[in-house]
């Protein structure tokens, strides 16, 4: 993680009870994390939380006053543990109508699927004052963005499609570079050498992944940074860093990928 | 979610700048969110920070004081970038030296295997002071707990191993029962009158769940109480508005499981 002035950084915030009780296994927090990283965003922080409003005020609050965007996913459907729309009207502390550009999306994919028009159904079409609409493809009810938040879906394909339709009016960071550098022994092997490195690149962050499971322990050492050239010089350290650690443990030669 | 004053709950904290890069998918919460809710633990919120010692420190010192236990996943390695240990000795405002115990358990694996001593697997014998082990059985590098927060590995199989190891120590809480109730209609047809059995049952929580993907939208409904009458009357209610659903839609009569 960059400390620059200039980062653009962001919060995730993942609602509902399903994931908290262990029910639905999460997987908009990769997804978000992956696209945050192919725009040179800095995802910093996820919290997942409840269907609870307090709960849900709290950590919007606190995110979107910290990081340059906020998303969250969950809690934008028709019935009443819904109630993220809610939430997000109370900590702007704005109205939250019934939205007219958004009964109107609705109203066409329902006329055109022969589905009624019921009050539960409508409270997708409840978007905060101010708010304009996160287009949503796959099933009509949108989401919305209000100041840095964007509200979106928690069903994993209309997530995405939220991701691709607000990606153009995103601010990018600085692309994030990042080589990862295999290692064919366990991170106690090389951590001594690494974190000199690591105290030698401030501008380069490196981290150390054990991966286990196989014969003997092994380690990916990735690197990452916005300044390419500061990374390669970096990467040939920790090559050589490597290669030694092999030698030392009687192990051929590492092979590094280019 | 029960607001009950005697409820056992707990905060999940995920350290890990690999996670918020998304090089790394998670899968410690939802094993932690199965293993709270296994022991009537109620999981009412995870926060995911970078490998940076103020985050670490703001987290987990947000969590320990709202919830009955914090378990903390991550940053307990050998590396430089493995903080968790020092960031909470900081929170707790005690030191971190070389713990006699853990430093044994690791050389007698160590002399095992013919591994090296080095600096840099000695920092995984630093534990703050006061605090217990927490017995790893994978790779004997011991995890702790101090105070009400338990810390432990972010290696998912290691992860999993020290919630075994803690589970006996842990209160367990009211067991929570619950029941899903499959609906072949989208939750617009069923949201108005669900919301009024839930208004109808505060100690049942109930829950819907979009199901996408399939040839037409259909609902899991959720229902979840430690009263296993109040939820049994609370399902007969819901099965019936499913059934009354399936004929308005001209839908075969919903089969529901026992």
């Amino acid at each position: 993680m960059s400390d620059n002035a200039n980062a653009v950084t962001a919060g995730l915030l993942v609602i509902g009870d399903e994931i908290l009780s262990g029910r639905t296994k999460d997987v908009n927090i990769a997804a978000t994390a992956q696209f945050c990283t192919d725009l040179g965003i800095e995802l910093r922080e996820v919290r997942v939380v409840a269907d609870v409003t307090e709960a849900i005020v709290e950590a919007v609050d606190a995110l979107r006053e910290r990081f340059t965007y906020v998303f969250t996913t969950g809690g934008i459907g028709p019935t009443h543990d819904d109630i993220t729309a809610d939430a997000i009207a109370k900590a702007f502390g704005v109205a939250l109508p019934i939205n007219a550009q958004a009964r109107a999306m609705l109203e066409e994919r329902w006329a055109s699927t022969g589905t009624e028009v019921t009050q539960a159904r409508l409270r997708m079409a409840r978007i905060p004052e101010g708010a304009d609409l996160i287009v949503n493809s796959v099933s009509a009810a949108p989401g919305f963005r209000i100041g840095n938040v964007h509200v979106m879906a928690g069903v994993p394909i209309i997530m995405k499609a939220m991701l691709e339709a607000i990606a153009p009016t995103l601010q990018g960071g600085r692309k994030i570079h990042s080589i990862a550098i295999q290692a064919g022994v366990g991170e106690g092997a090389v951590g001594d050498e690494f974190g000199r490195i690591q105290a030698d690149f401030e501008d380069v962050k490196m981290g150390s992944y054990p991966q286990m499971g196989g014969v003997r322990p092994t380690t990916e050492l990735v690197l990452r940074s916005a300044d390419l050239d500061r990374l390669q010089v970096a990467a040939e350290r920790v090559r050589d860093l490597v290669a030694r650690a092999h030698a030392a443990a009687g192990l051929p030669p590492p092979e590094f990928s280019a």
